[in-house]
């Protein structure tokens, strides 16, 4: 029998890892994209629609759940599952993220972080237990430990200070919720900004706390391809092989085959369905942006190769159409396609990793995509 | 073989009709409600959607098409169904509500009707024949003639003077598009403002062109329900009973069954779709403003009646939290549950006529609706 937190190696292909990590709503494979629910729902699209495409898992954030309907609210419901009729594992993030990019935060101390509500400005305050408490009344499968996420840009000094805090933090959640409790599992969280001797220790460290699985923090956050490239390929091959590999918030096609490549296992962004909303779309060819004029009296779906709700019924006229009009359904119809799409990437991928081919994928996409 | 426009009366009951209409793209099934898709698309759903819910026939709105993205772009796609990917029928009304209420008017005559785009201030000229043009380029099913809508409050000379106008337009429009031709049929609108005698005067004008279908303009501009269903039933048995009769853009489900009483066949309305954006719901138990604390925690579904995929899988405490926090599903569950509604009431309300039972029907339908 199977026990949430359980992860087995299937096969590899250089670094990437083709596994299963099984979580109390069942199984997920990986290497997965987790489409971002911020709300509670991933904007415009139904849990029917995310079940079509085939997404395992969806992420919810623990801030604006909190603020809105309120972690308590959603408890009595039943928790986010049931509140959301969403039947598959969820990932809740700690709220860590949200406080510090929202520019929110009042005070930062060793018990936690004061900020203040971005839709009524009142005051809250979030401690790594609080943080937890937060997490298991939403129910979630997979629980992230509260971190500081340091900006871009942040000297040794002071990335040095917060990683161990960071670290203490990531043992007052575990202490407060041990593992084997209730089916929900937790991960820490790797910080230490880009000094890879920093990382390594902030690793160093949470390899001594019992965790499910290790997350990467603190990439995405303003610097170059390049330096989130050498921080991925540095501390990623350093974690643990037994465990599930996050890479927080990231990102672009290309910086999640690279992650694949390092060996992480687990991607969530907002990217896919940012975009969309913005009239940016990935295709098997690279970005298309929707509103461009060209497209006008373009009769030919978005995507030629893509099997999704969207390219099989729309085409490219049609959605200009949509997007210029602000038309609600060009948001759904972009969304569908752009989550497809990179759950469709995700399949590939795993489908390359068994077969051996992760790295002609990787150079597919990498022509594809060489503009950027 | 049956051709567009032939109107089969099945049965009545009292006044009530029910009957088959046909069209270039199918039969519908009448009475009937036509869900409305303003710039192509009904707002925050998909055809597939529609579908589901067997909407038979939606509505497209001329004066928007016309100004984005252009009936000749359209055209060009090889019309609305193919552009929009939808394959069942299609009305479009003639863009002259839209020009009168939008208040872009700007110089009326017997020519036609100059007015400014809504979306960048442009200059447009609607004649008869333009707006005609601009129909069989969207290529729909049933298009409406150009008509002066007037007002609420406008005086009895300038209402006689307005739909003797009207019915001059109304023949330019049919020598324009001769029956038969293309497969698209054409109704005529009957005028007259709130004076019995001219609506009379204009049936009677317009019985001598020959139109496939009849109907009723220029009501819900701002009346009492009590004018409105006092012109409803004077003119719509005087109509004639061998041709469908429509109802444009009317109304609440009581209006509605109101108009179904009084003998009509068709209506349509933004009521359910744009009450849907604004928390505002139909169900078996009266009107529901979602967004009311006390849904905040009401487990139960919005109307436990509905067989509809809102009502099916979430509950009022969900639907309450999305329109809250904005989310784009809140439109989108919203708009599916309240079309639904609608479309079911229609279909209890073609079973009722066919088994004699409309009147008990309507009072059903009275008592939930009593407060409003």
């Amino acid at each position: 029998m199977s026990i949430p937190g359980q992860f087995t190696l299937h096969t590899t292909d250089g670094q990437a890892r083709r596994a299963t990590l099984t979580t109390a709503h069942g199984e997920i494979q990986t290497p997965i994209f987790m489409p971002v629910g911020t709300q509670g729902t991933v904007k415009s699209l139904s849990p029917l629609d995310l079940e079509e495409m085939n997404a395992q898992i969806i992420l919810g954030n623990t801030y604006h759940l909190y603020l809105r309907p309120g972690d308590e609210l959603v408890a009595r419901r039943g928790g986010l599952h049931r509140f959301a009729n969403w039947k598959r594992p969820i990932l809740t993030d700690s709220g860590g993220f949200q406080v510090f990019s929202l520019q929110s935060i009042r005070k930062l101390s060793e018990e936690g972080v004061e900020f203040r509500s971005y839709i009524d400005g009142s005051k809250h305050f979030f401690s790594p237990e609080k943080a937890i408490d937060i997490q298991k009344n939403l129910g979630s499968d997979i629980m992230m430990v509260l971190d500081e996420c340091v900006g871009y840009g942040a000297d040794r000094e002071y990335t040095e200070k917060s990683l161990e805090m960071t670290t203490r933090w990531a043992e007052r959640c575990r202490t407060h919720h041990p593992r084997g409790t209730n089916g929900q599992i937790m991960f820490g969280i790797v910080q230490g900004g880009f000094f890879k001797d920093l990382r390594e220790k902030s690793l160093d460290q949470l390899r001594g706390i019992d965790f499910e699985g290790f997350a990467i923090g603190g990439l995405s956050v303003g610097e170059s391809t390049k330096e989130m490239y050498d921080i991925l390929h540095h501390i990623t091959p350093l974690m643990p092989a037994d465990k599930p590999r996050y890479l927080m918030g990231v990102g672009t096609p290309l910086d999640i085959l690279e992650g694949v490549a390092a060996g992480v296992d687990m991607f969530d962004c907002v990217l896919p369905s940012r975009n969309a909303r913005n009239g940016t779309l990935f295709t098997s060819q690279g970005k298309v942006n929707i509103k461009r004029a060209e497209f006008a009296e373009d009769d030919s779906p978005l995507d030629p190769e893509c099997g999704c709700y969207t390219c099989r019924n729309f085409t490219k006229a049609y959605l200009r159409h949509l997007y210029m009009a602000k038309e609600l359904l060009s948001y759904r119809l972009n969304t569908y396609h752009n989550l497809y799409f990179y759950l469709d990437m995700m399949k590939q991928v795993r489908a390359s990793i068994e077969n051996g081919s992760f790295a002609e994928l990787k150079r597919r996409f990498e022509a594809a995509y060489a503009t950027e």
